[in-house]
């Protein structure tokens, strides 16, 4: 088959979807397109915004990165990047080395923050912790709070993250599956906390299904970090992610007719959840708290027990 | 392992989600309490209700008879029965000789209505026409059509269904991934139509696992038609009802975590959707309509021309 849209025989990809036969180029400007468009329709970016890349140097972030450079070119946007050492041996330097190269390359401010420096434990040593809650709940925590830090530090007025549409599809139906509605109400496209000292965060790639995104980093011969974290683990979210990709390979619209119907239901929700909230700051660190302590601190606090 | 509840050591059954073992008489104790917690809690009742119940003569259908018979044998509602009779080749008299002896034993007032009288057409014969859309598109509006037509002749005030928990979990799972929030409205435990032309619909055993439905039909010796319709075919719902009994093995709360979330969107998409509404009348038949010809007139229309 030749490209659908040139008719270039070096055909790179059919489209899961569309059924769309695309060239390399035509694949490359696909993305970025749909990328823009997804914006455009969400309102991702306002002119003058600052934006701050969360970039751990992975496919993900570099795509988002390298796409929202785009706009930084044409003067709508400035950006700069955070990449969060979370003290993981044999494995987050190399992301961290691609990271910076990529900040360097662009020309962006970029900061490295680490879970050493801000509360002076790596993973590694919490996953050495004897009652420990499991590396993601820790990972998930920390790494959300030192980049909301690092936003208000920066001056950024957006957190721009590398979720994907597989990402964003398998969080709805982990909700849907647990029923829990409150966490229904924070995924999307823009996730604006109702405590205005969280920076609103935006998913520039979330109807980009993640084998295309993958593509599109060997396409633009992207440098990027590949490895898996070695704390990975069989999760639920891994048991959902198959699930959808099984029903996926005879309903191949099936992720973007589950995000389409997750957006009216996220609007319902909202109406109905609405009310009065507002964070109080942590006692100790002086982040957003839901209570005395912010999650991040209450760990920390916990881990001295062990 | 010795019964939970009573120390019986004739265990029937490991509870899935509560891991309790039950013996028979506790089993069955388990299942009728349960029903009736829901009954209570959905308010699915009203003294004084006539309800009619949609009497295939299947496990669902049996059970629901003869778990709500017990408000009746308390005055609370009166009863009666319809089964429809699709016209379907060795296999639906059995399931209407079922449903007449049961309508027998409790002494109710049981109506069997047909396609071929409604519509002068069985579905044997509309399968055999060249360009049918399936069998279950056909059984389904026809058979809606035909239990509310009974319901309002028969003078009942709620008609009641055999869904179960996998029945209802399903079709919660099959719209949130074709992002049908449209339907979302329509499912629960009570269904009131925004037309009033359509009687208010309950589903006693929504919180009952199917796998227990059947175990109950057994432990009370009810007679039930096991038979699987022929023209039953490998369906969405098929490859949905797959996956989440897969997670379900590791997960046994998720049917009803899945349940309860859906129960707060439900009520936040109802607030949303609120919106003027009203149906006509079909034209041929005089039943409600939302365009000129109800669901099944305009059907049969189309079967003419075949």
């Amino acid at each position: 088959m030749d490209c659908t849209k040139c008719g270039n025989p070096n055909v790179i990809i059919k489209k899961e979807q569309s059924g769309q036969y695309l060239c390399k180029d035509c694949f490359i400007e696909s993305i970025e397109k749909k990328v823009i468009k997804t914006v455009r329709k969400e309102k991702l970016l306002d002119k003058g915004d600052k934006v701050l890349v969360a970039l751990s140097g992975g496919k993900d972030s570099v795509t988002t990165l390298e796409i929202l450079n785009s706009f930084r070119e044409m003067n709508i946007i400035d950006i700069c990047a955070v990449t969060v050492d979370e003290g993981i041996d044999n494995y987050r330097q190399d992301g961290v080395d691609i990271a910076i190269r990529h900040a360097e390359r662009l020309g962006i401010e970029h900061k490295i923050v680490s879970l050493k420096d801000a509360y002076g434990i790596t993973l590694d040593e919490i996953m050495k912790k004897p009652n420990h809650k499991g590396s993601c709940s820790y990972c998930g925590v920390f790494r959300r709070t030192l980049i909301n830090k690092a936003a208000r530090e920066m001056g950024a007025t957006k957190i721009a993250t590398g979720h994907n549409l597989d990402d964003e599809v398998q969080a709805i139906m982990m909700n849907y599956l647990e029923g829990n509605t409150d966490n229904l109400t924070k995924l999307g496209a823009k996730t604006e906390s109702k405590a205005k000292e969280f920076t609103v965060k935006i998913k520039p790639l979330r109807e980009i299904p993640e084998r295309e995104i993958g593509l599109y980093v060997v396409a633009k011969e992207l440098e990027v970090h590949f490895a898996s974290c070695p704390y990975a683990q069989q999760s639920f979210r891994g048991e959902v992610s198959e699930v959808i990709n099984k029903l996926s390979e005879d309903h191949p619209t099936i992720k973007y007719s589950t995000l389409r119907g997750y957006d009216k239901i996220k609007n319902a929700l909202k109406e109905d959840f609405k009310k009065d909230y507002s964070h109080g700051r942590c006692i100790k660190c002086g982040e957003p708290a839901a209570n005395e302590l912010c999650k991040a601190c209450s760990f920390i606090e916990e881990l001295k027990g062990d």
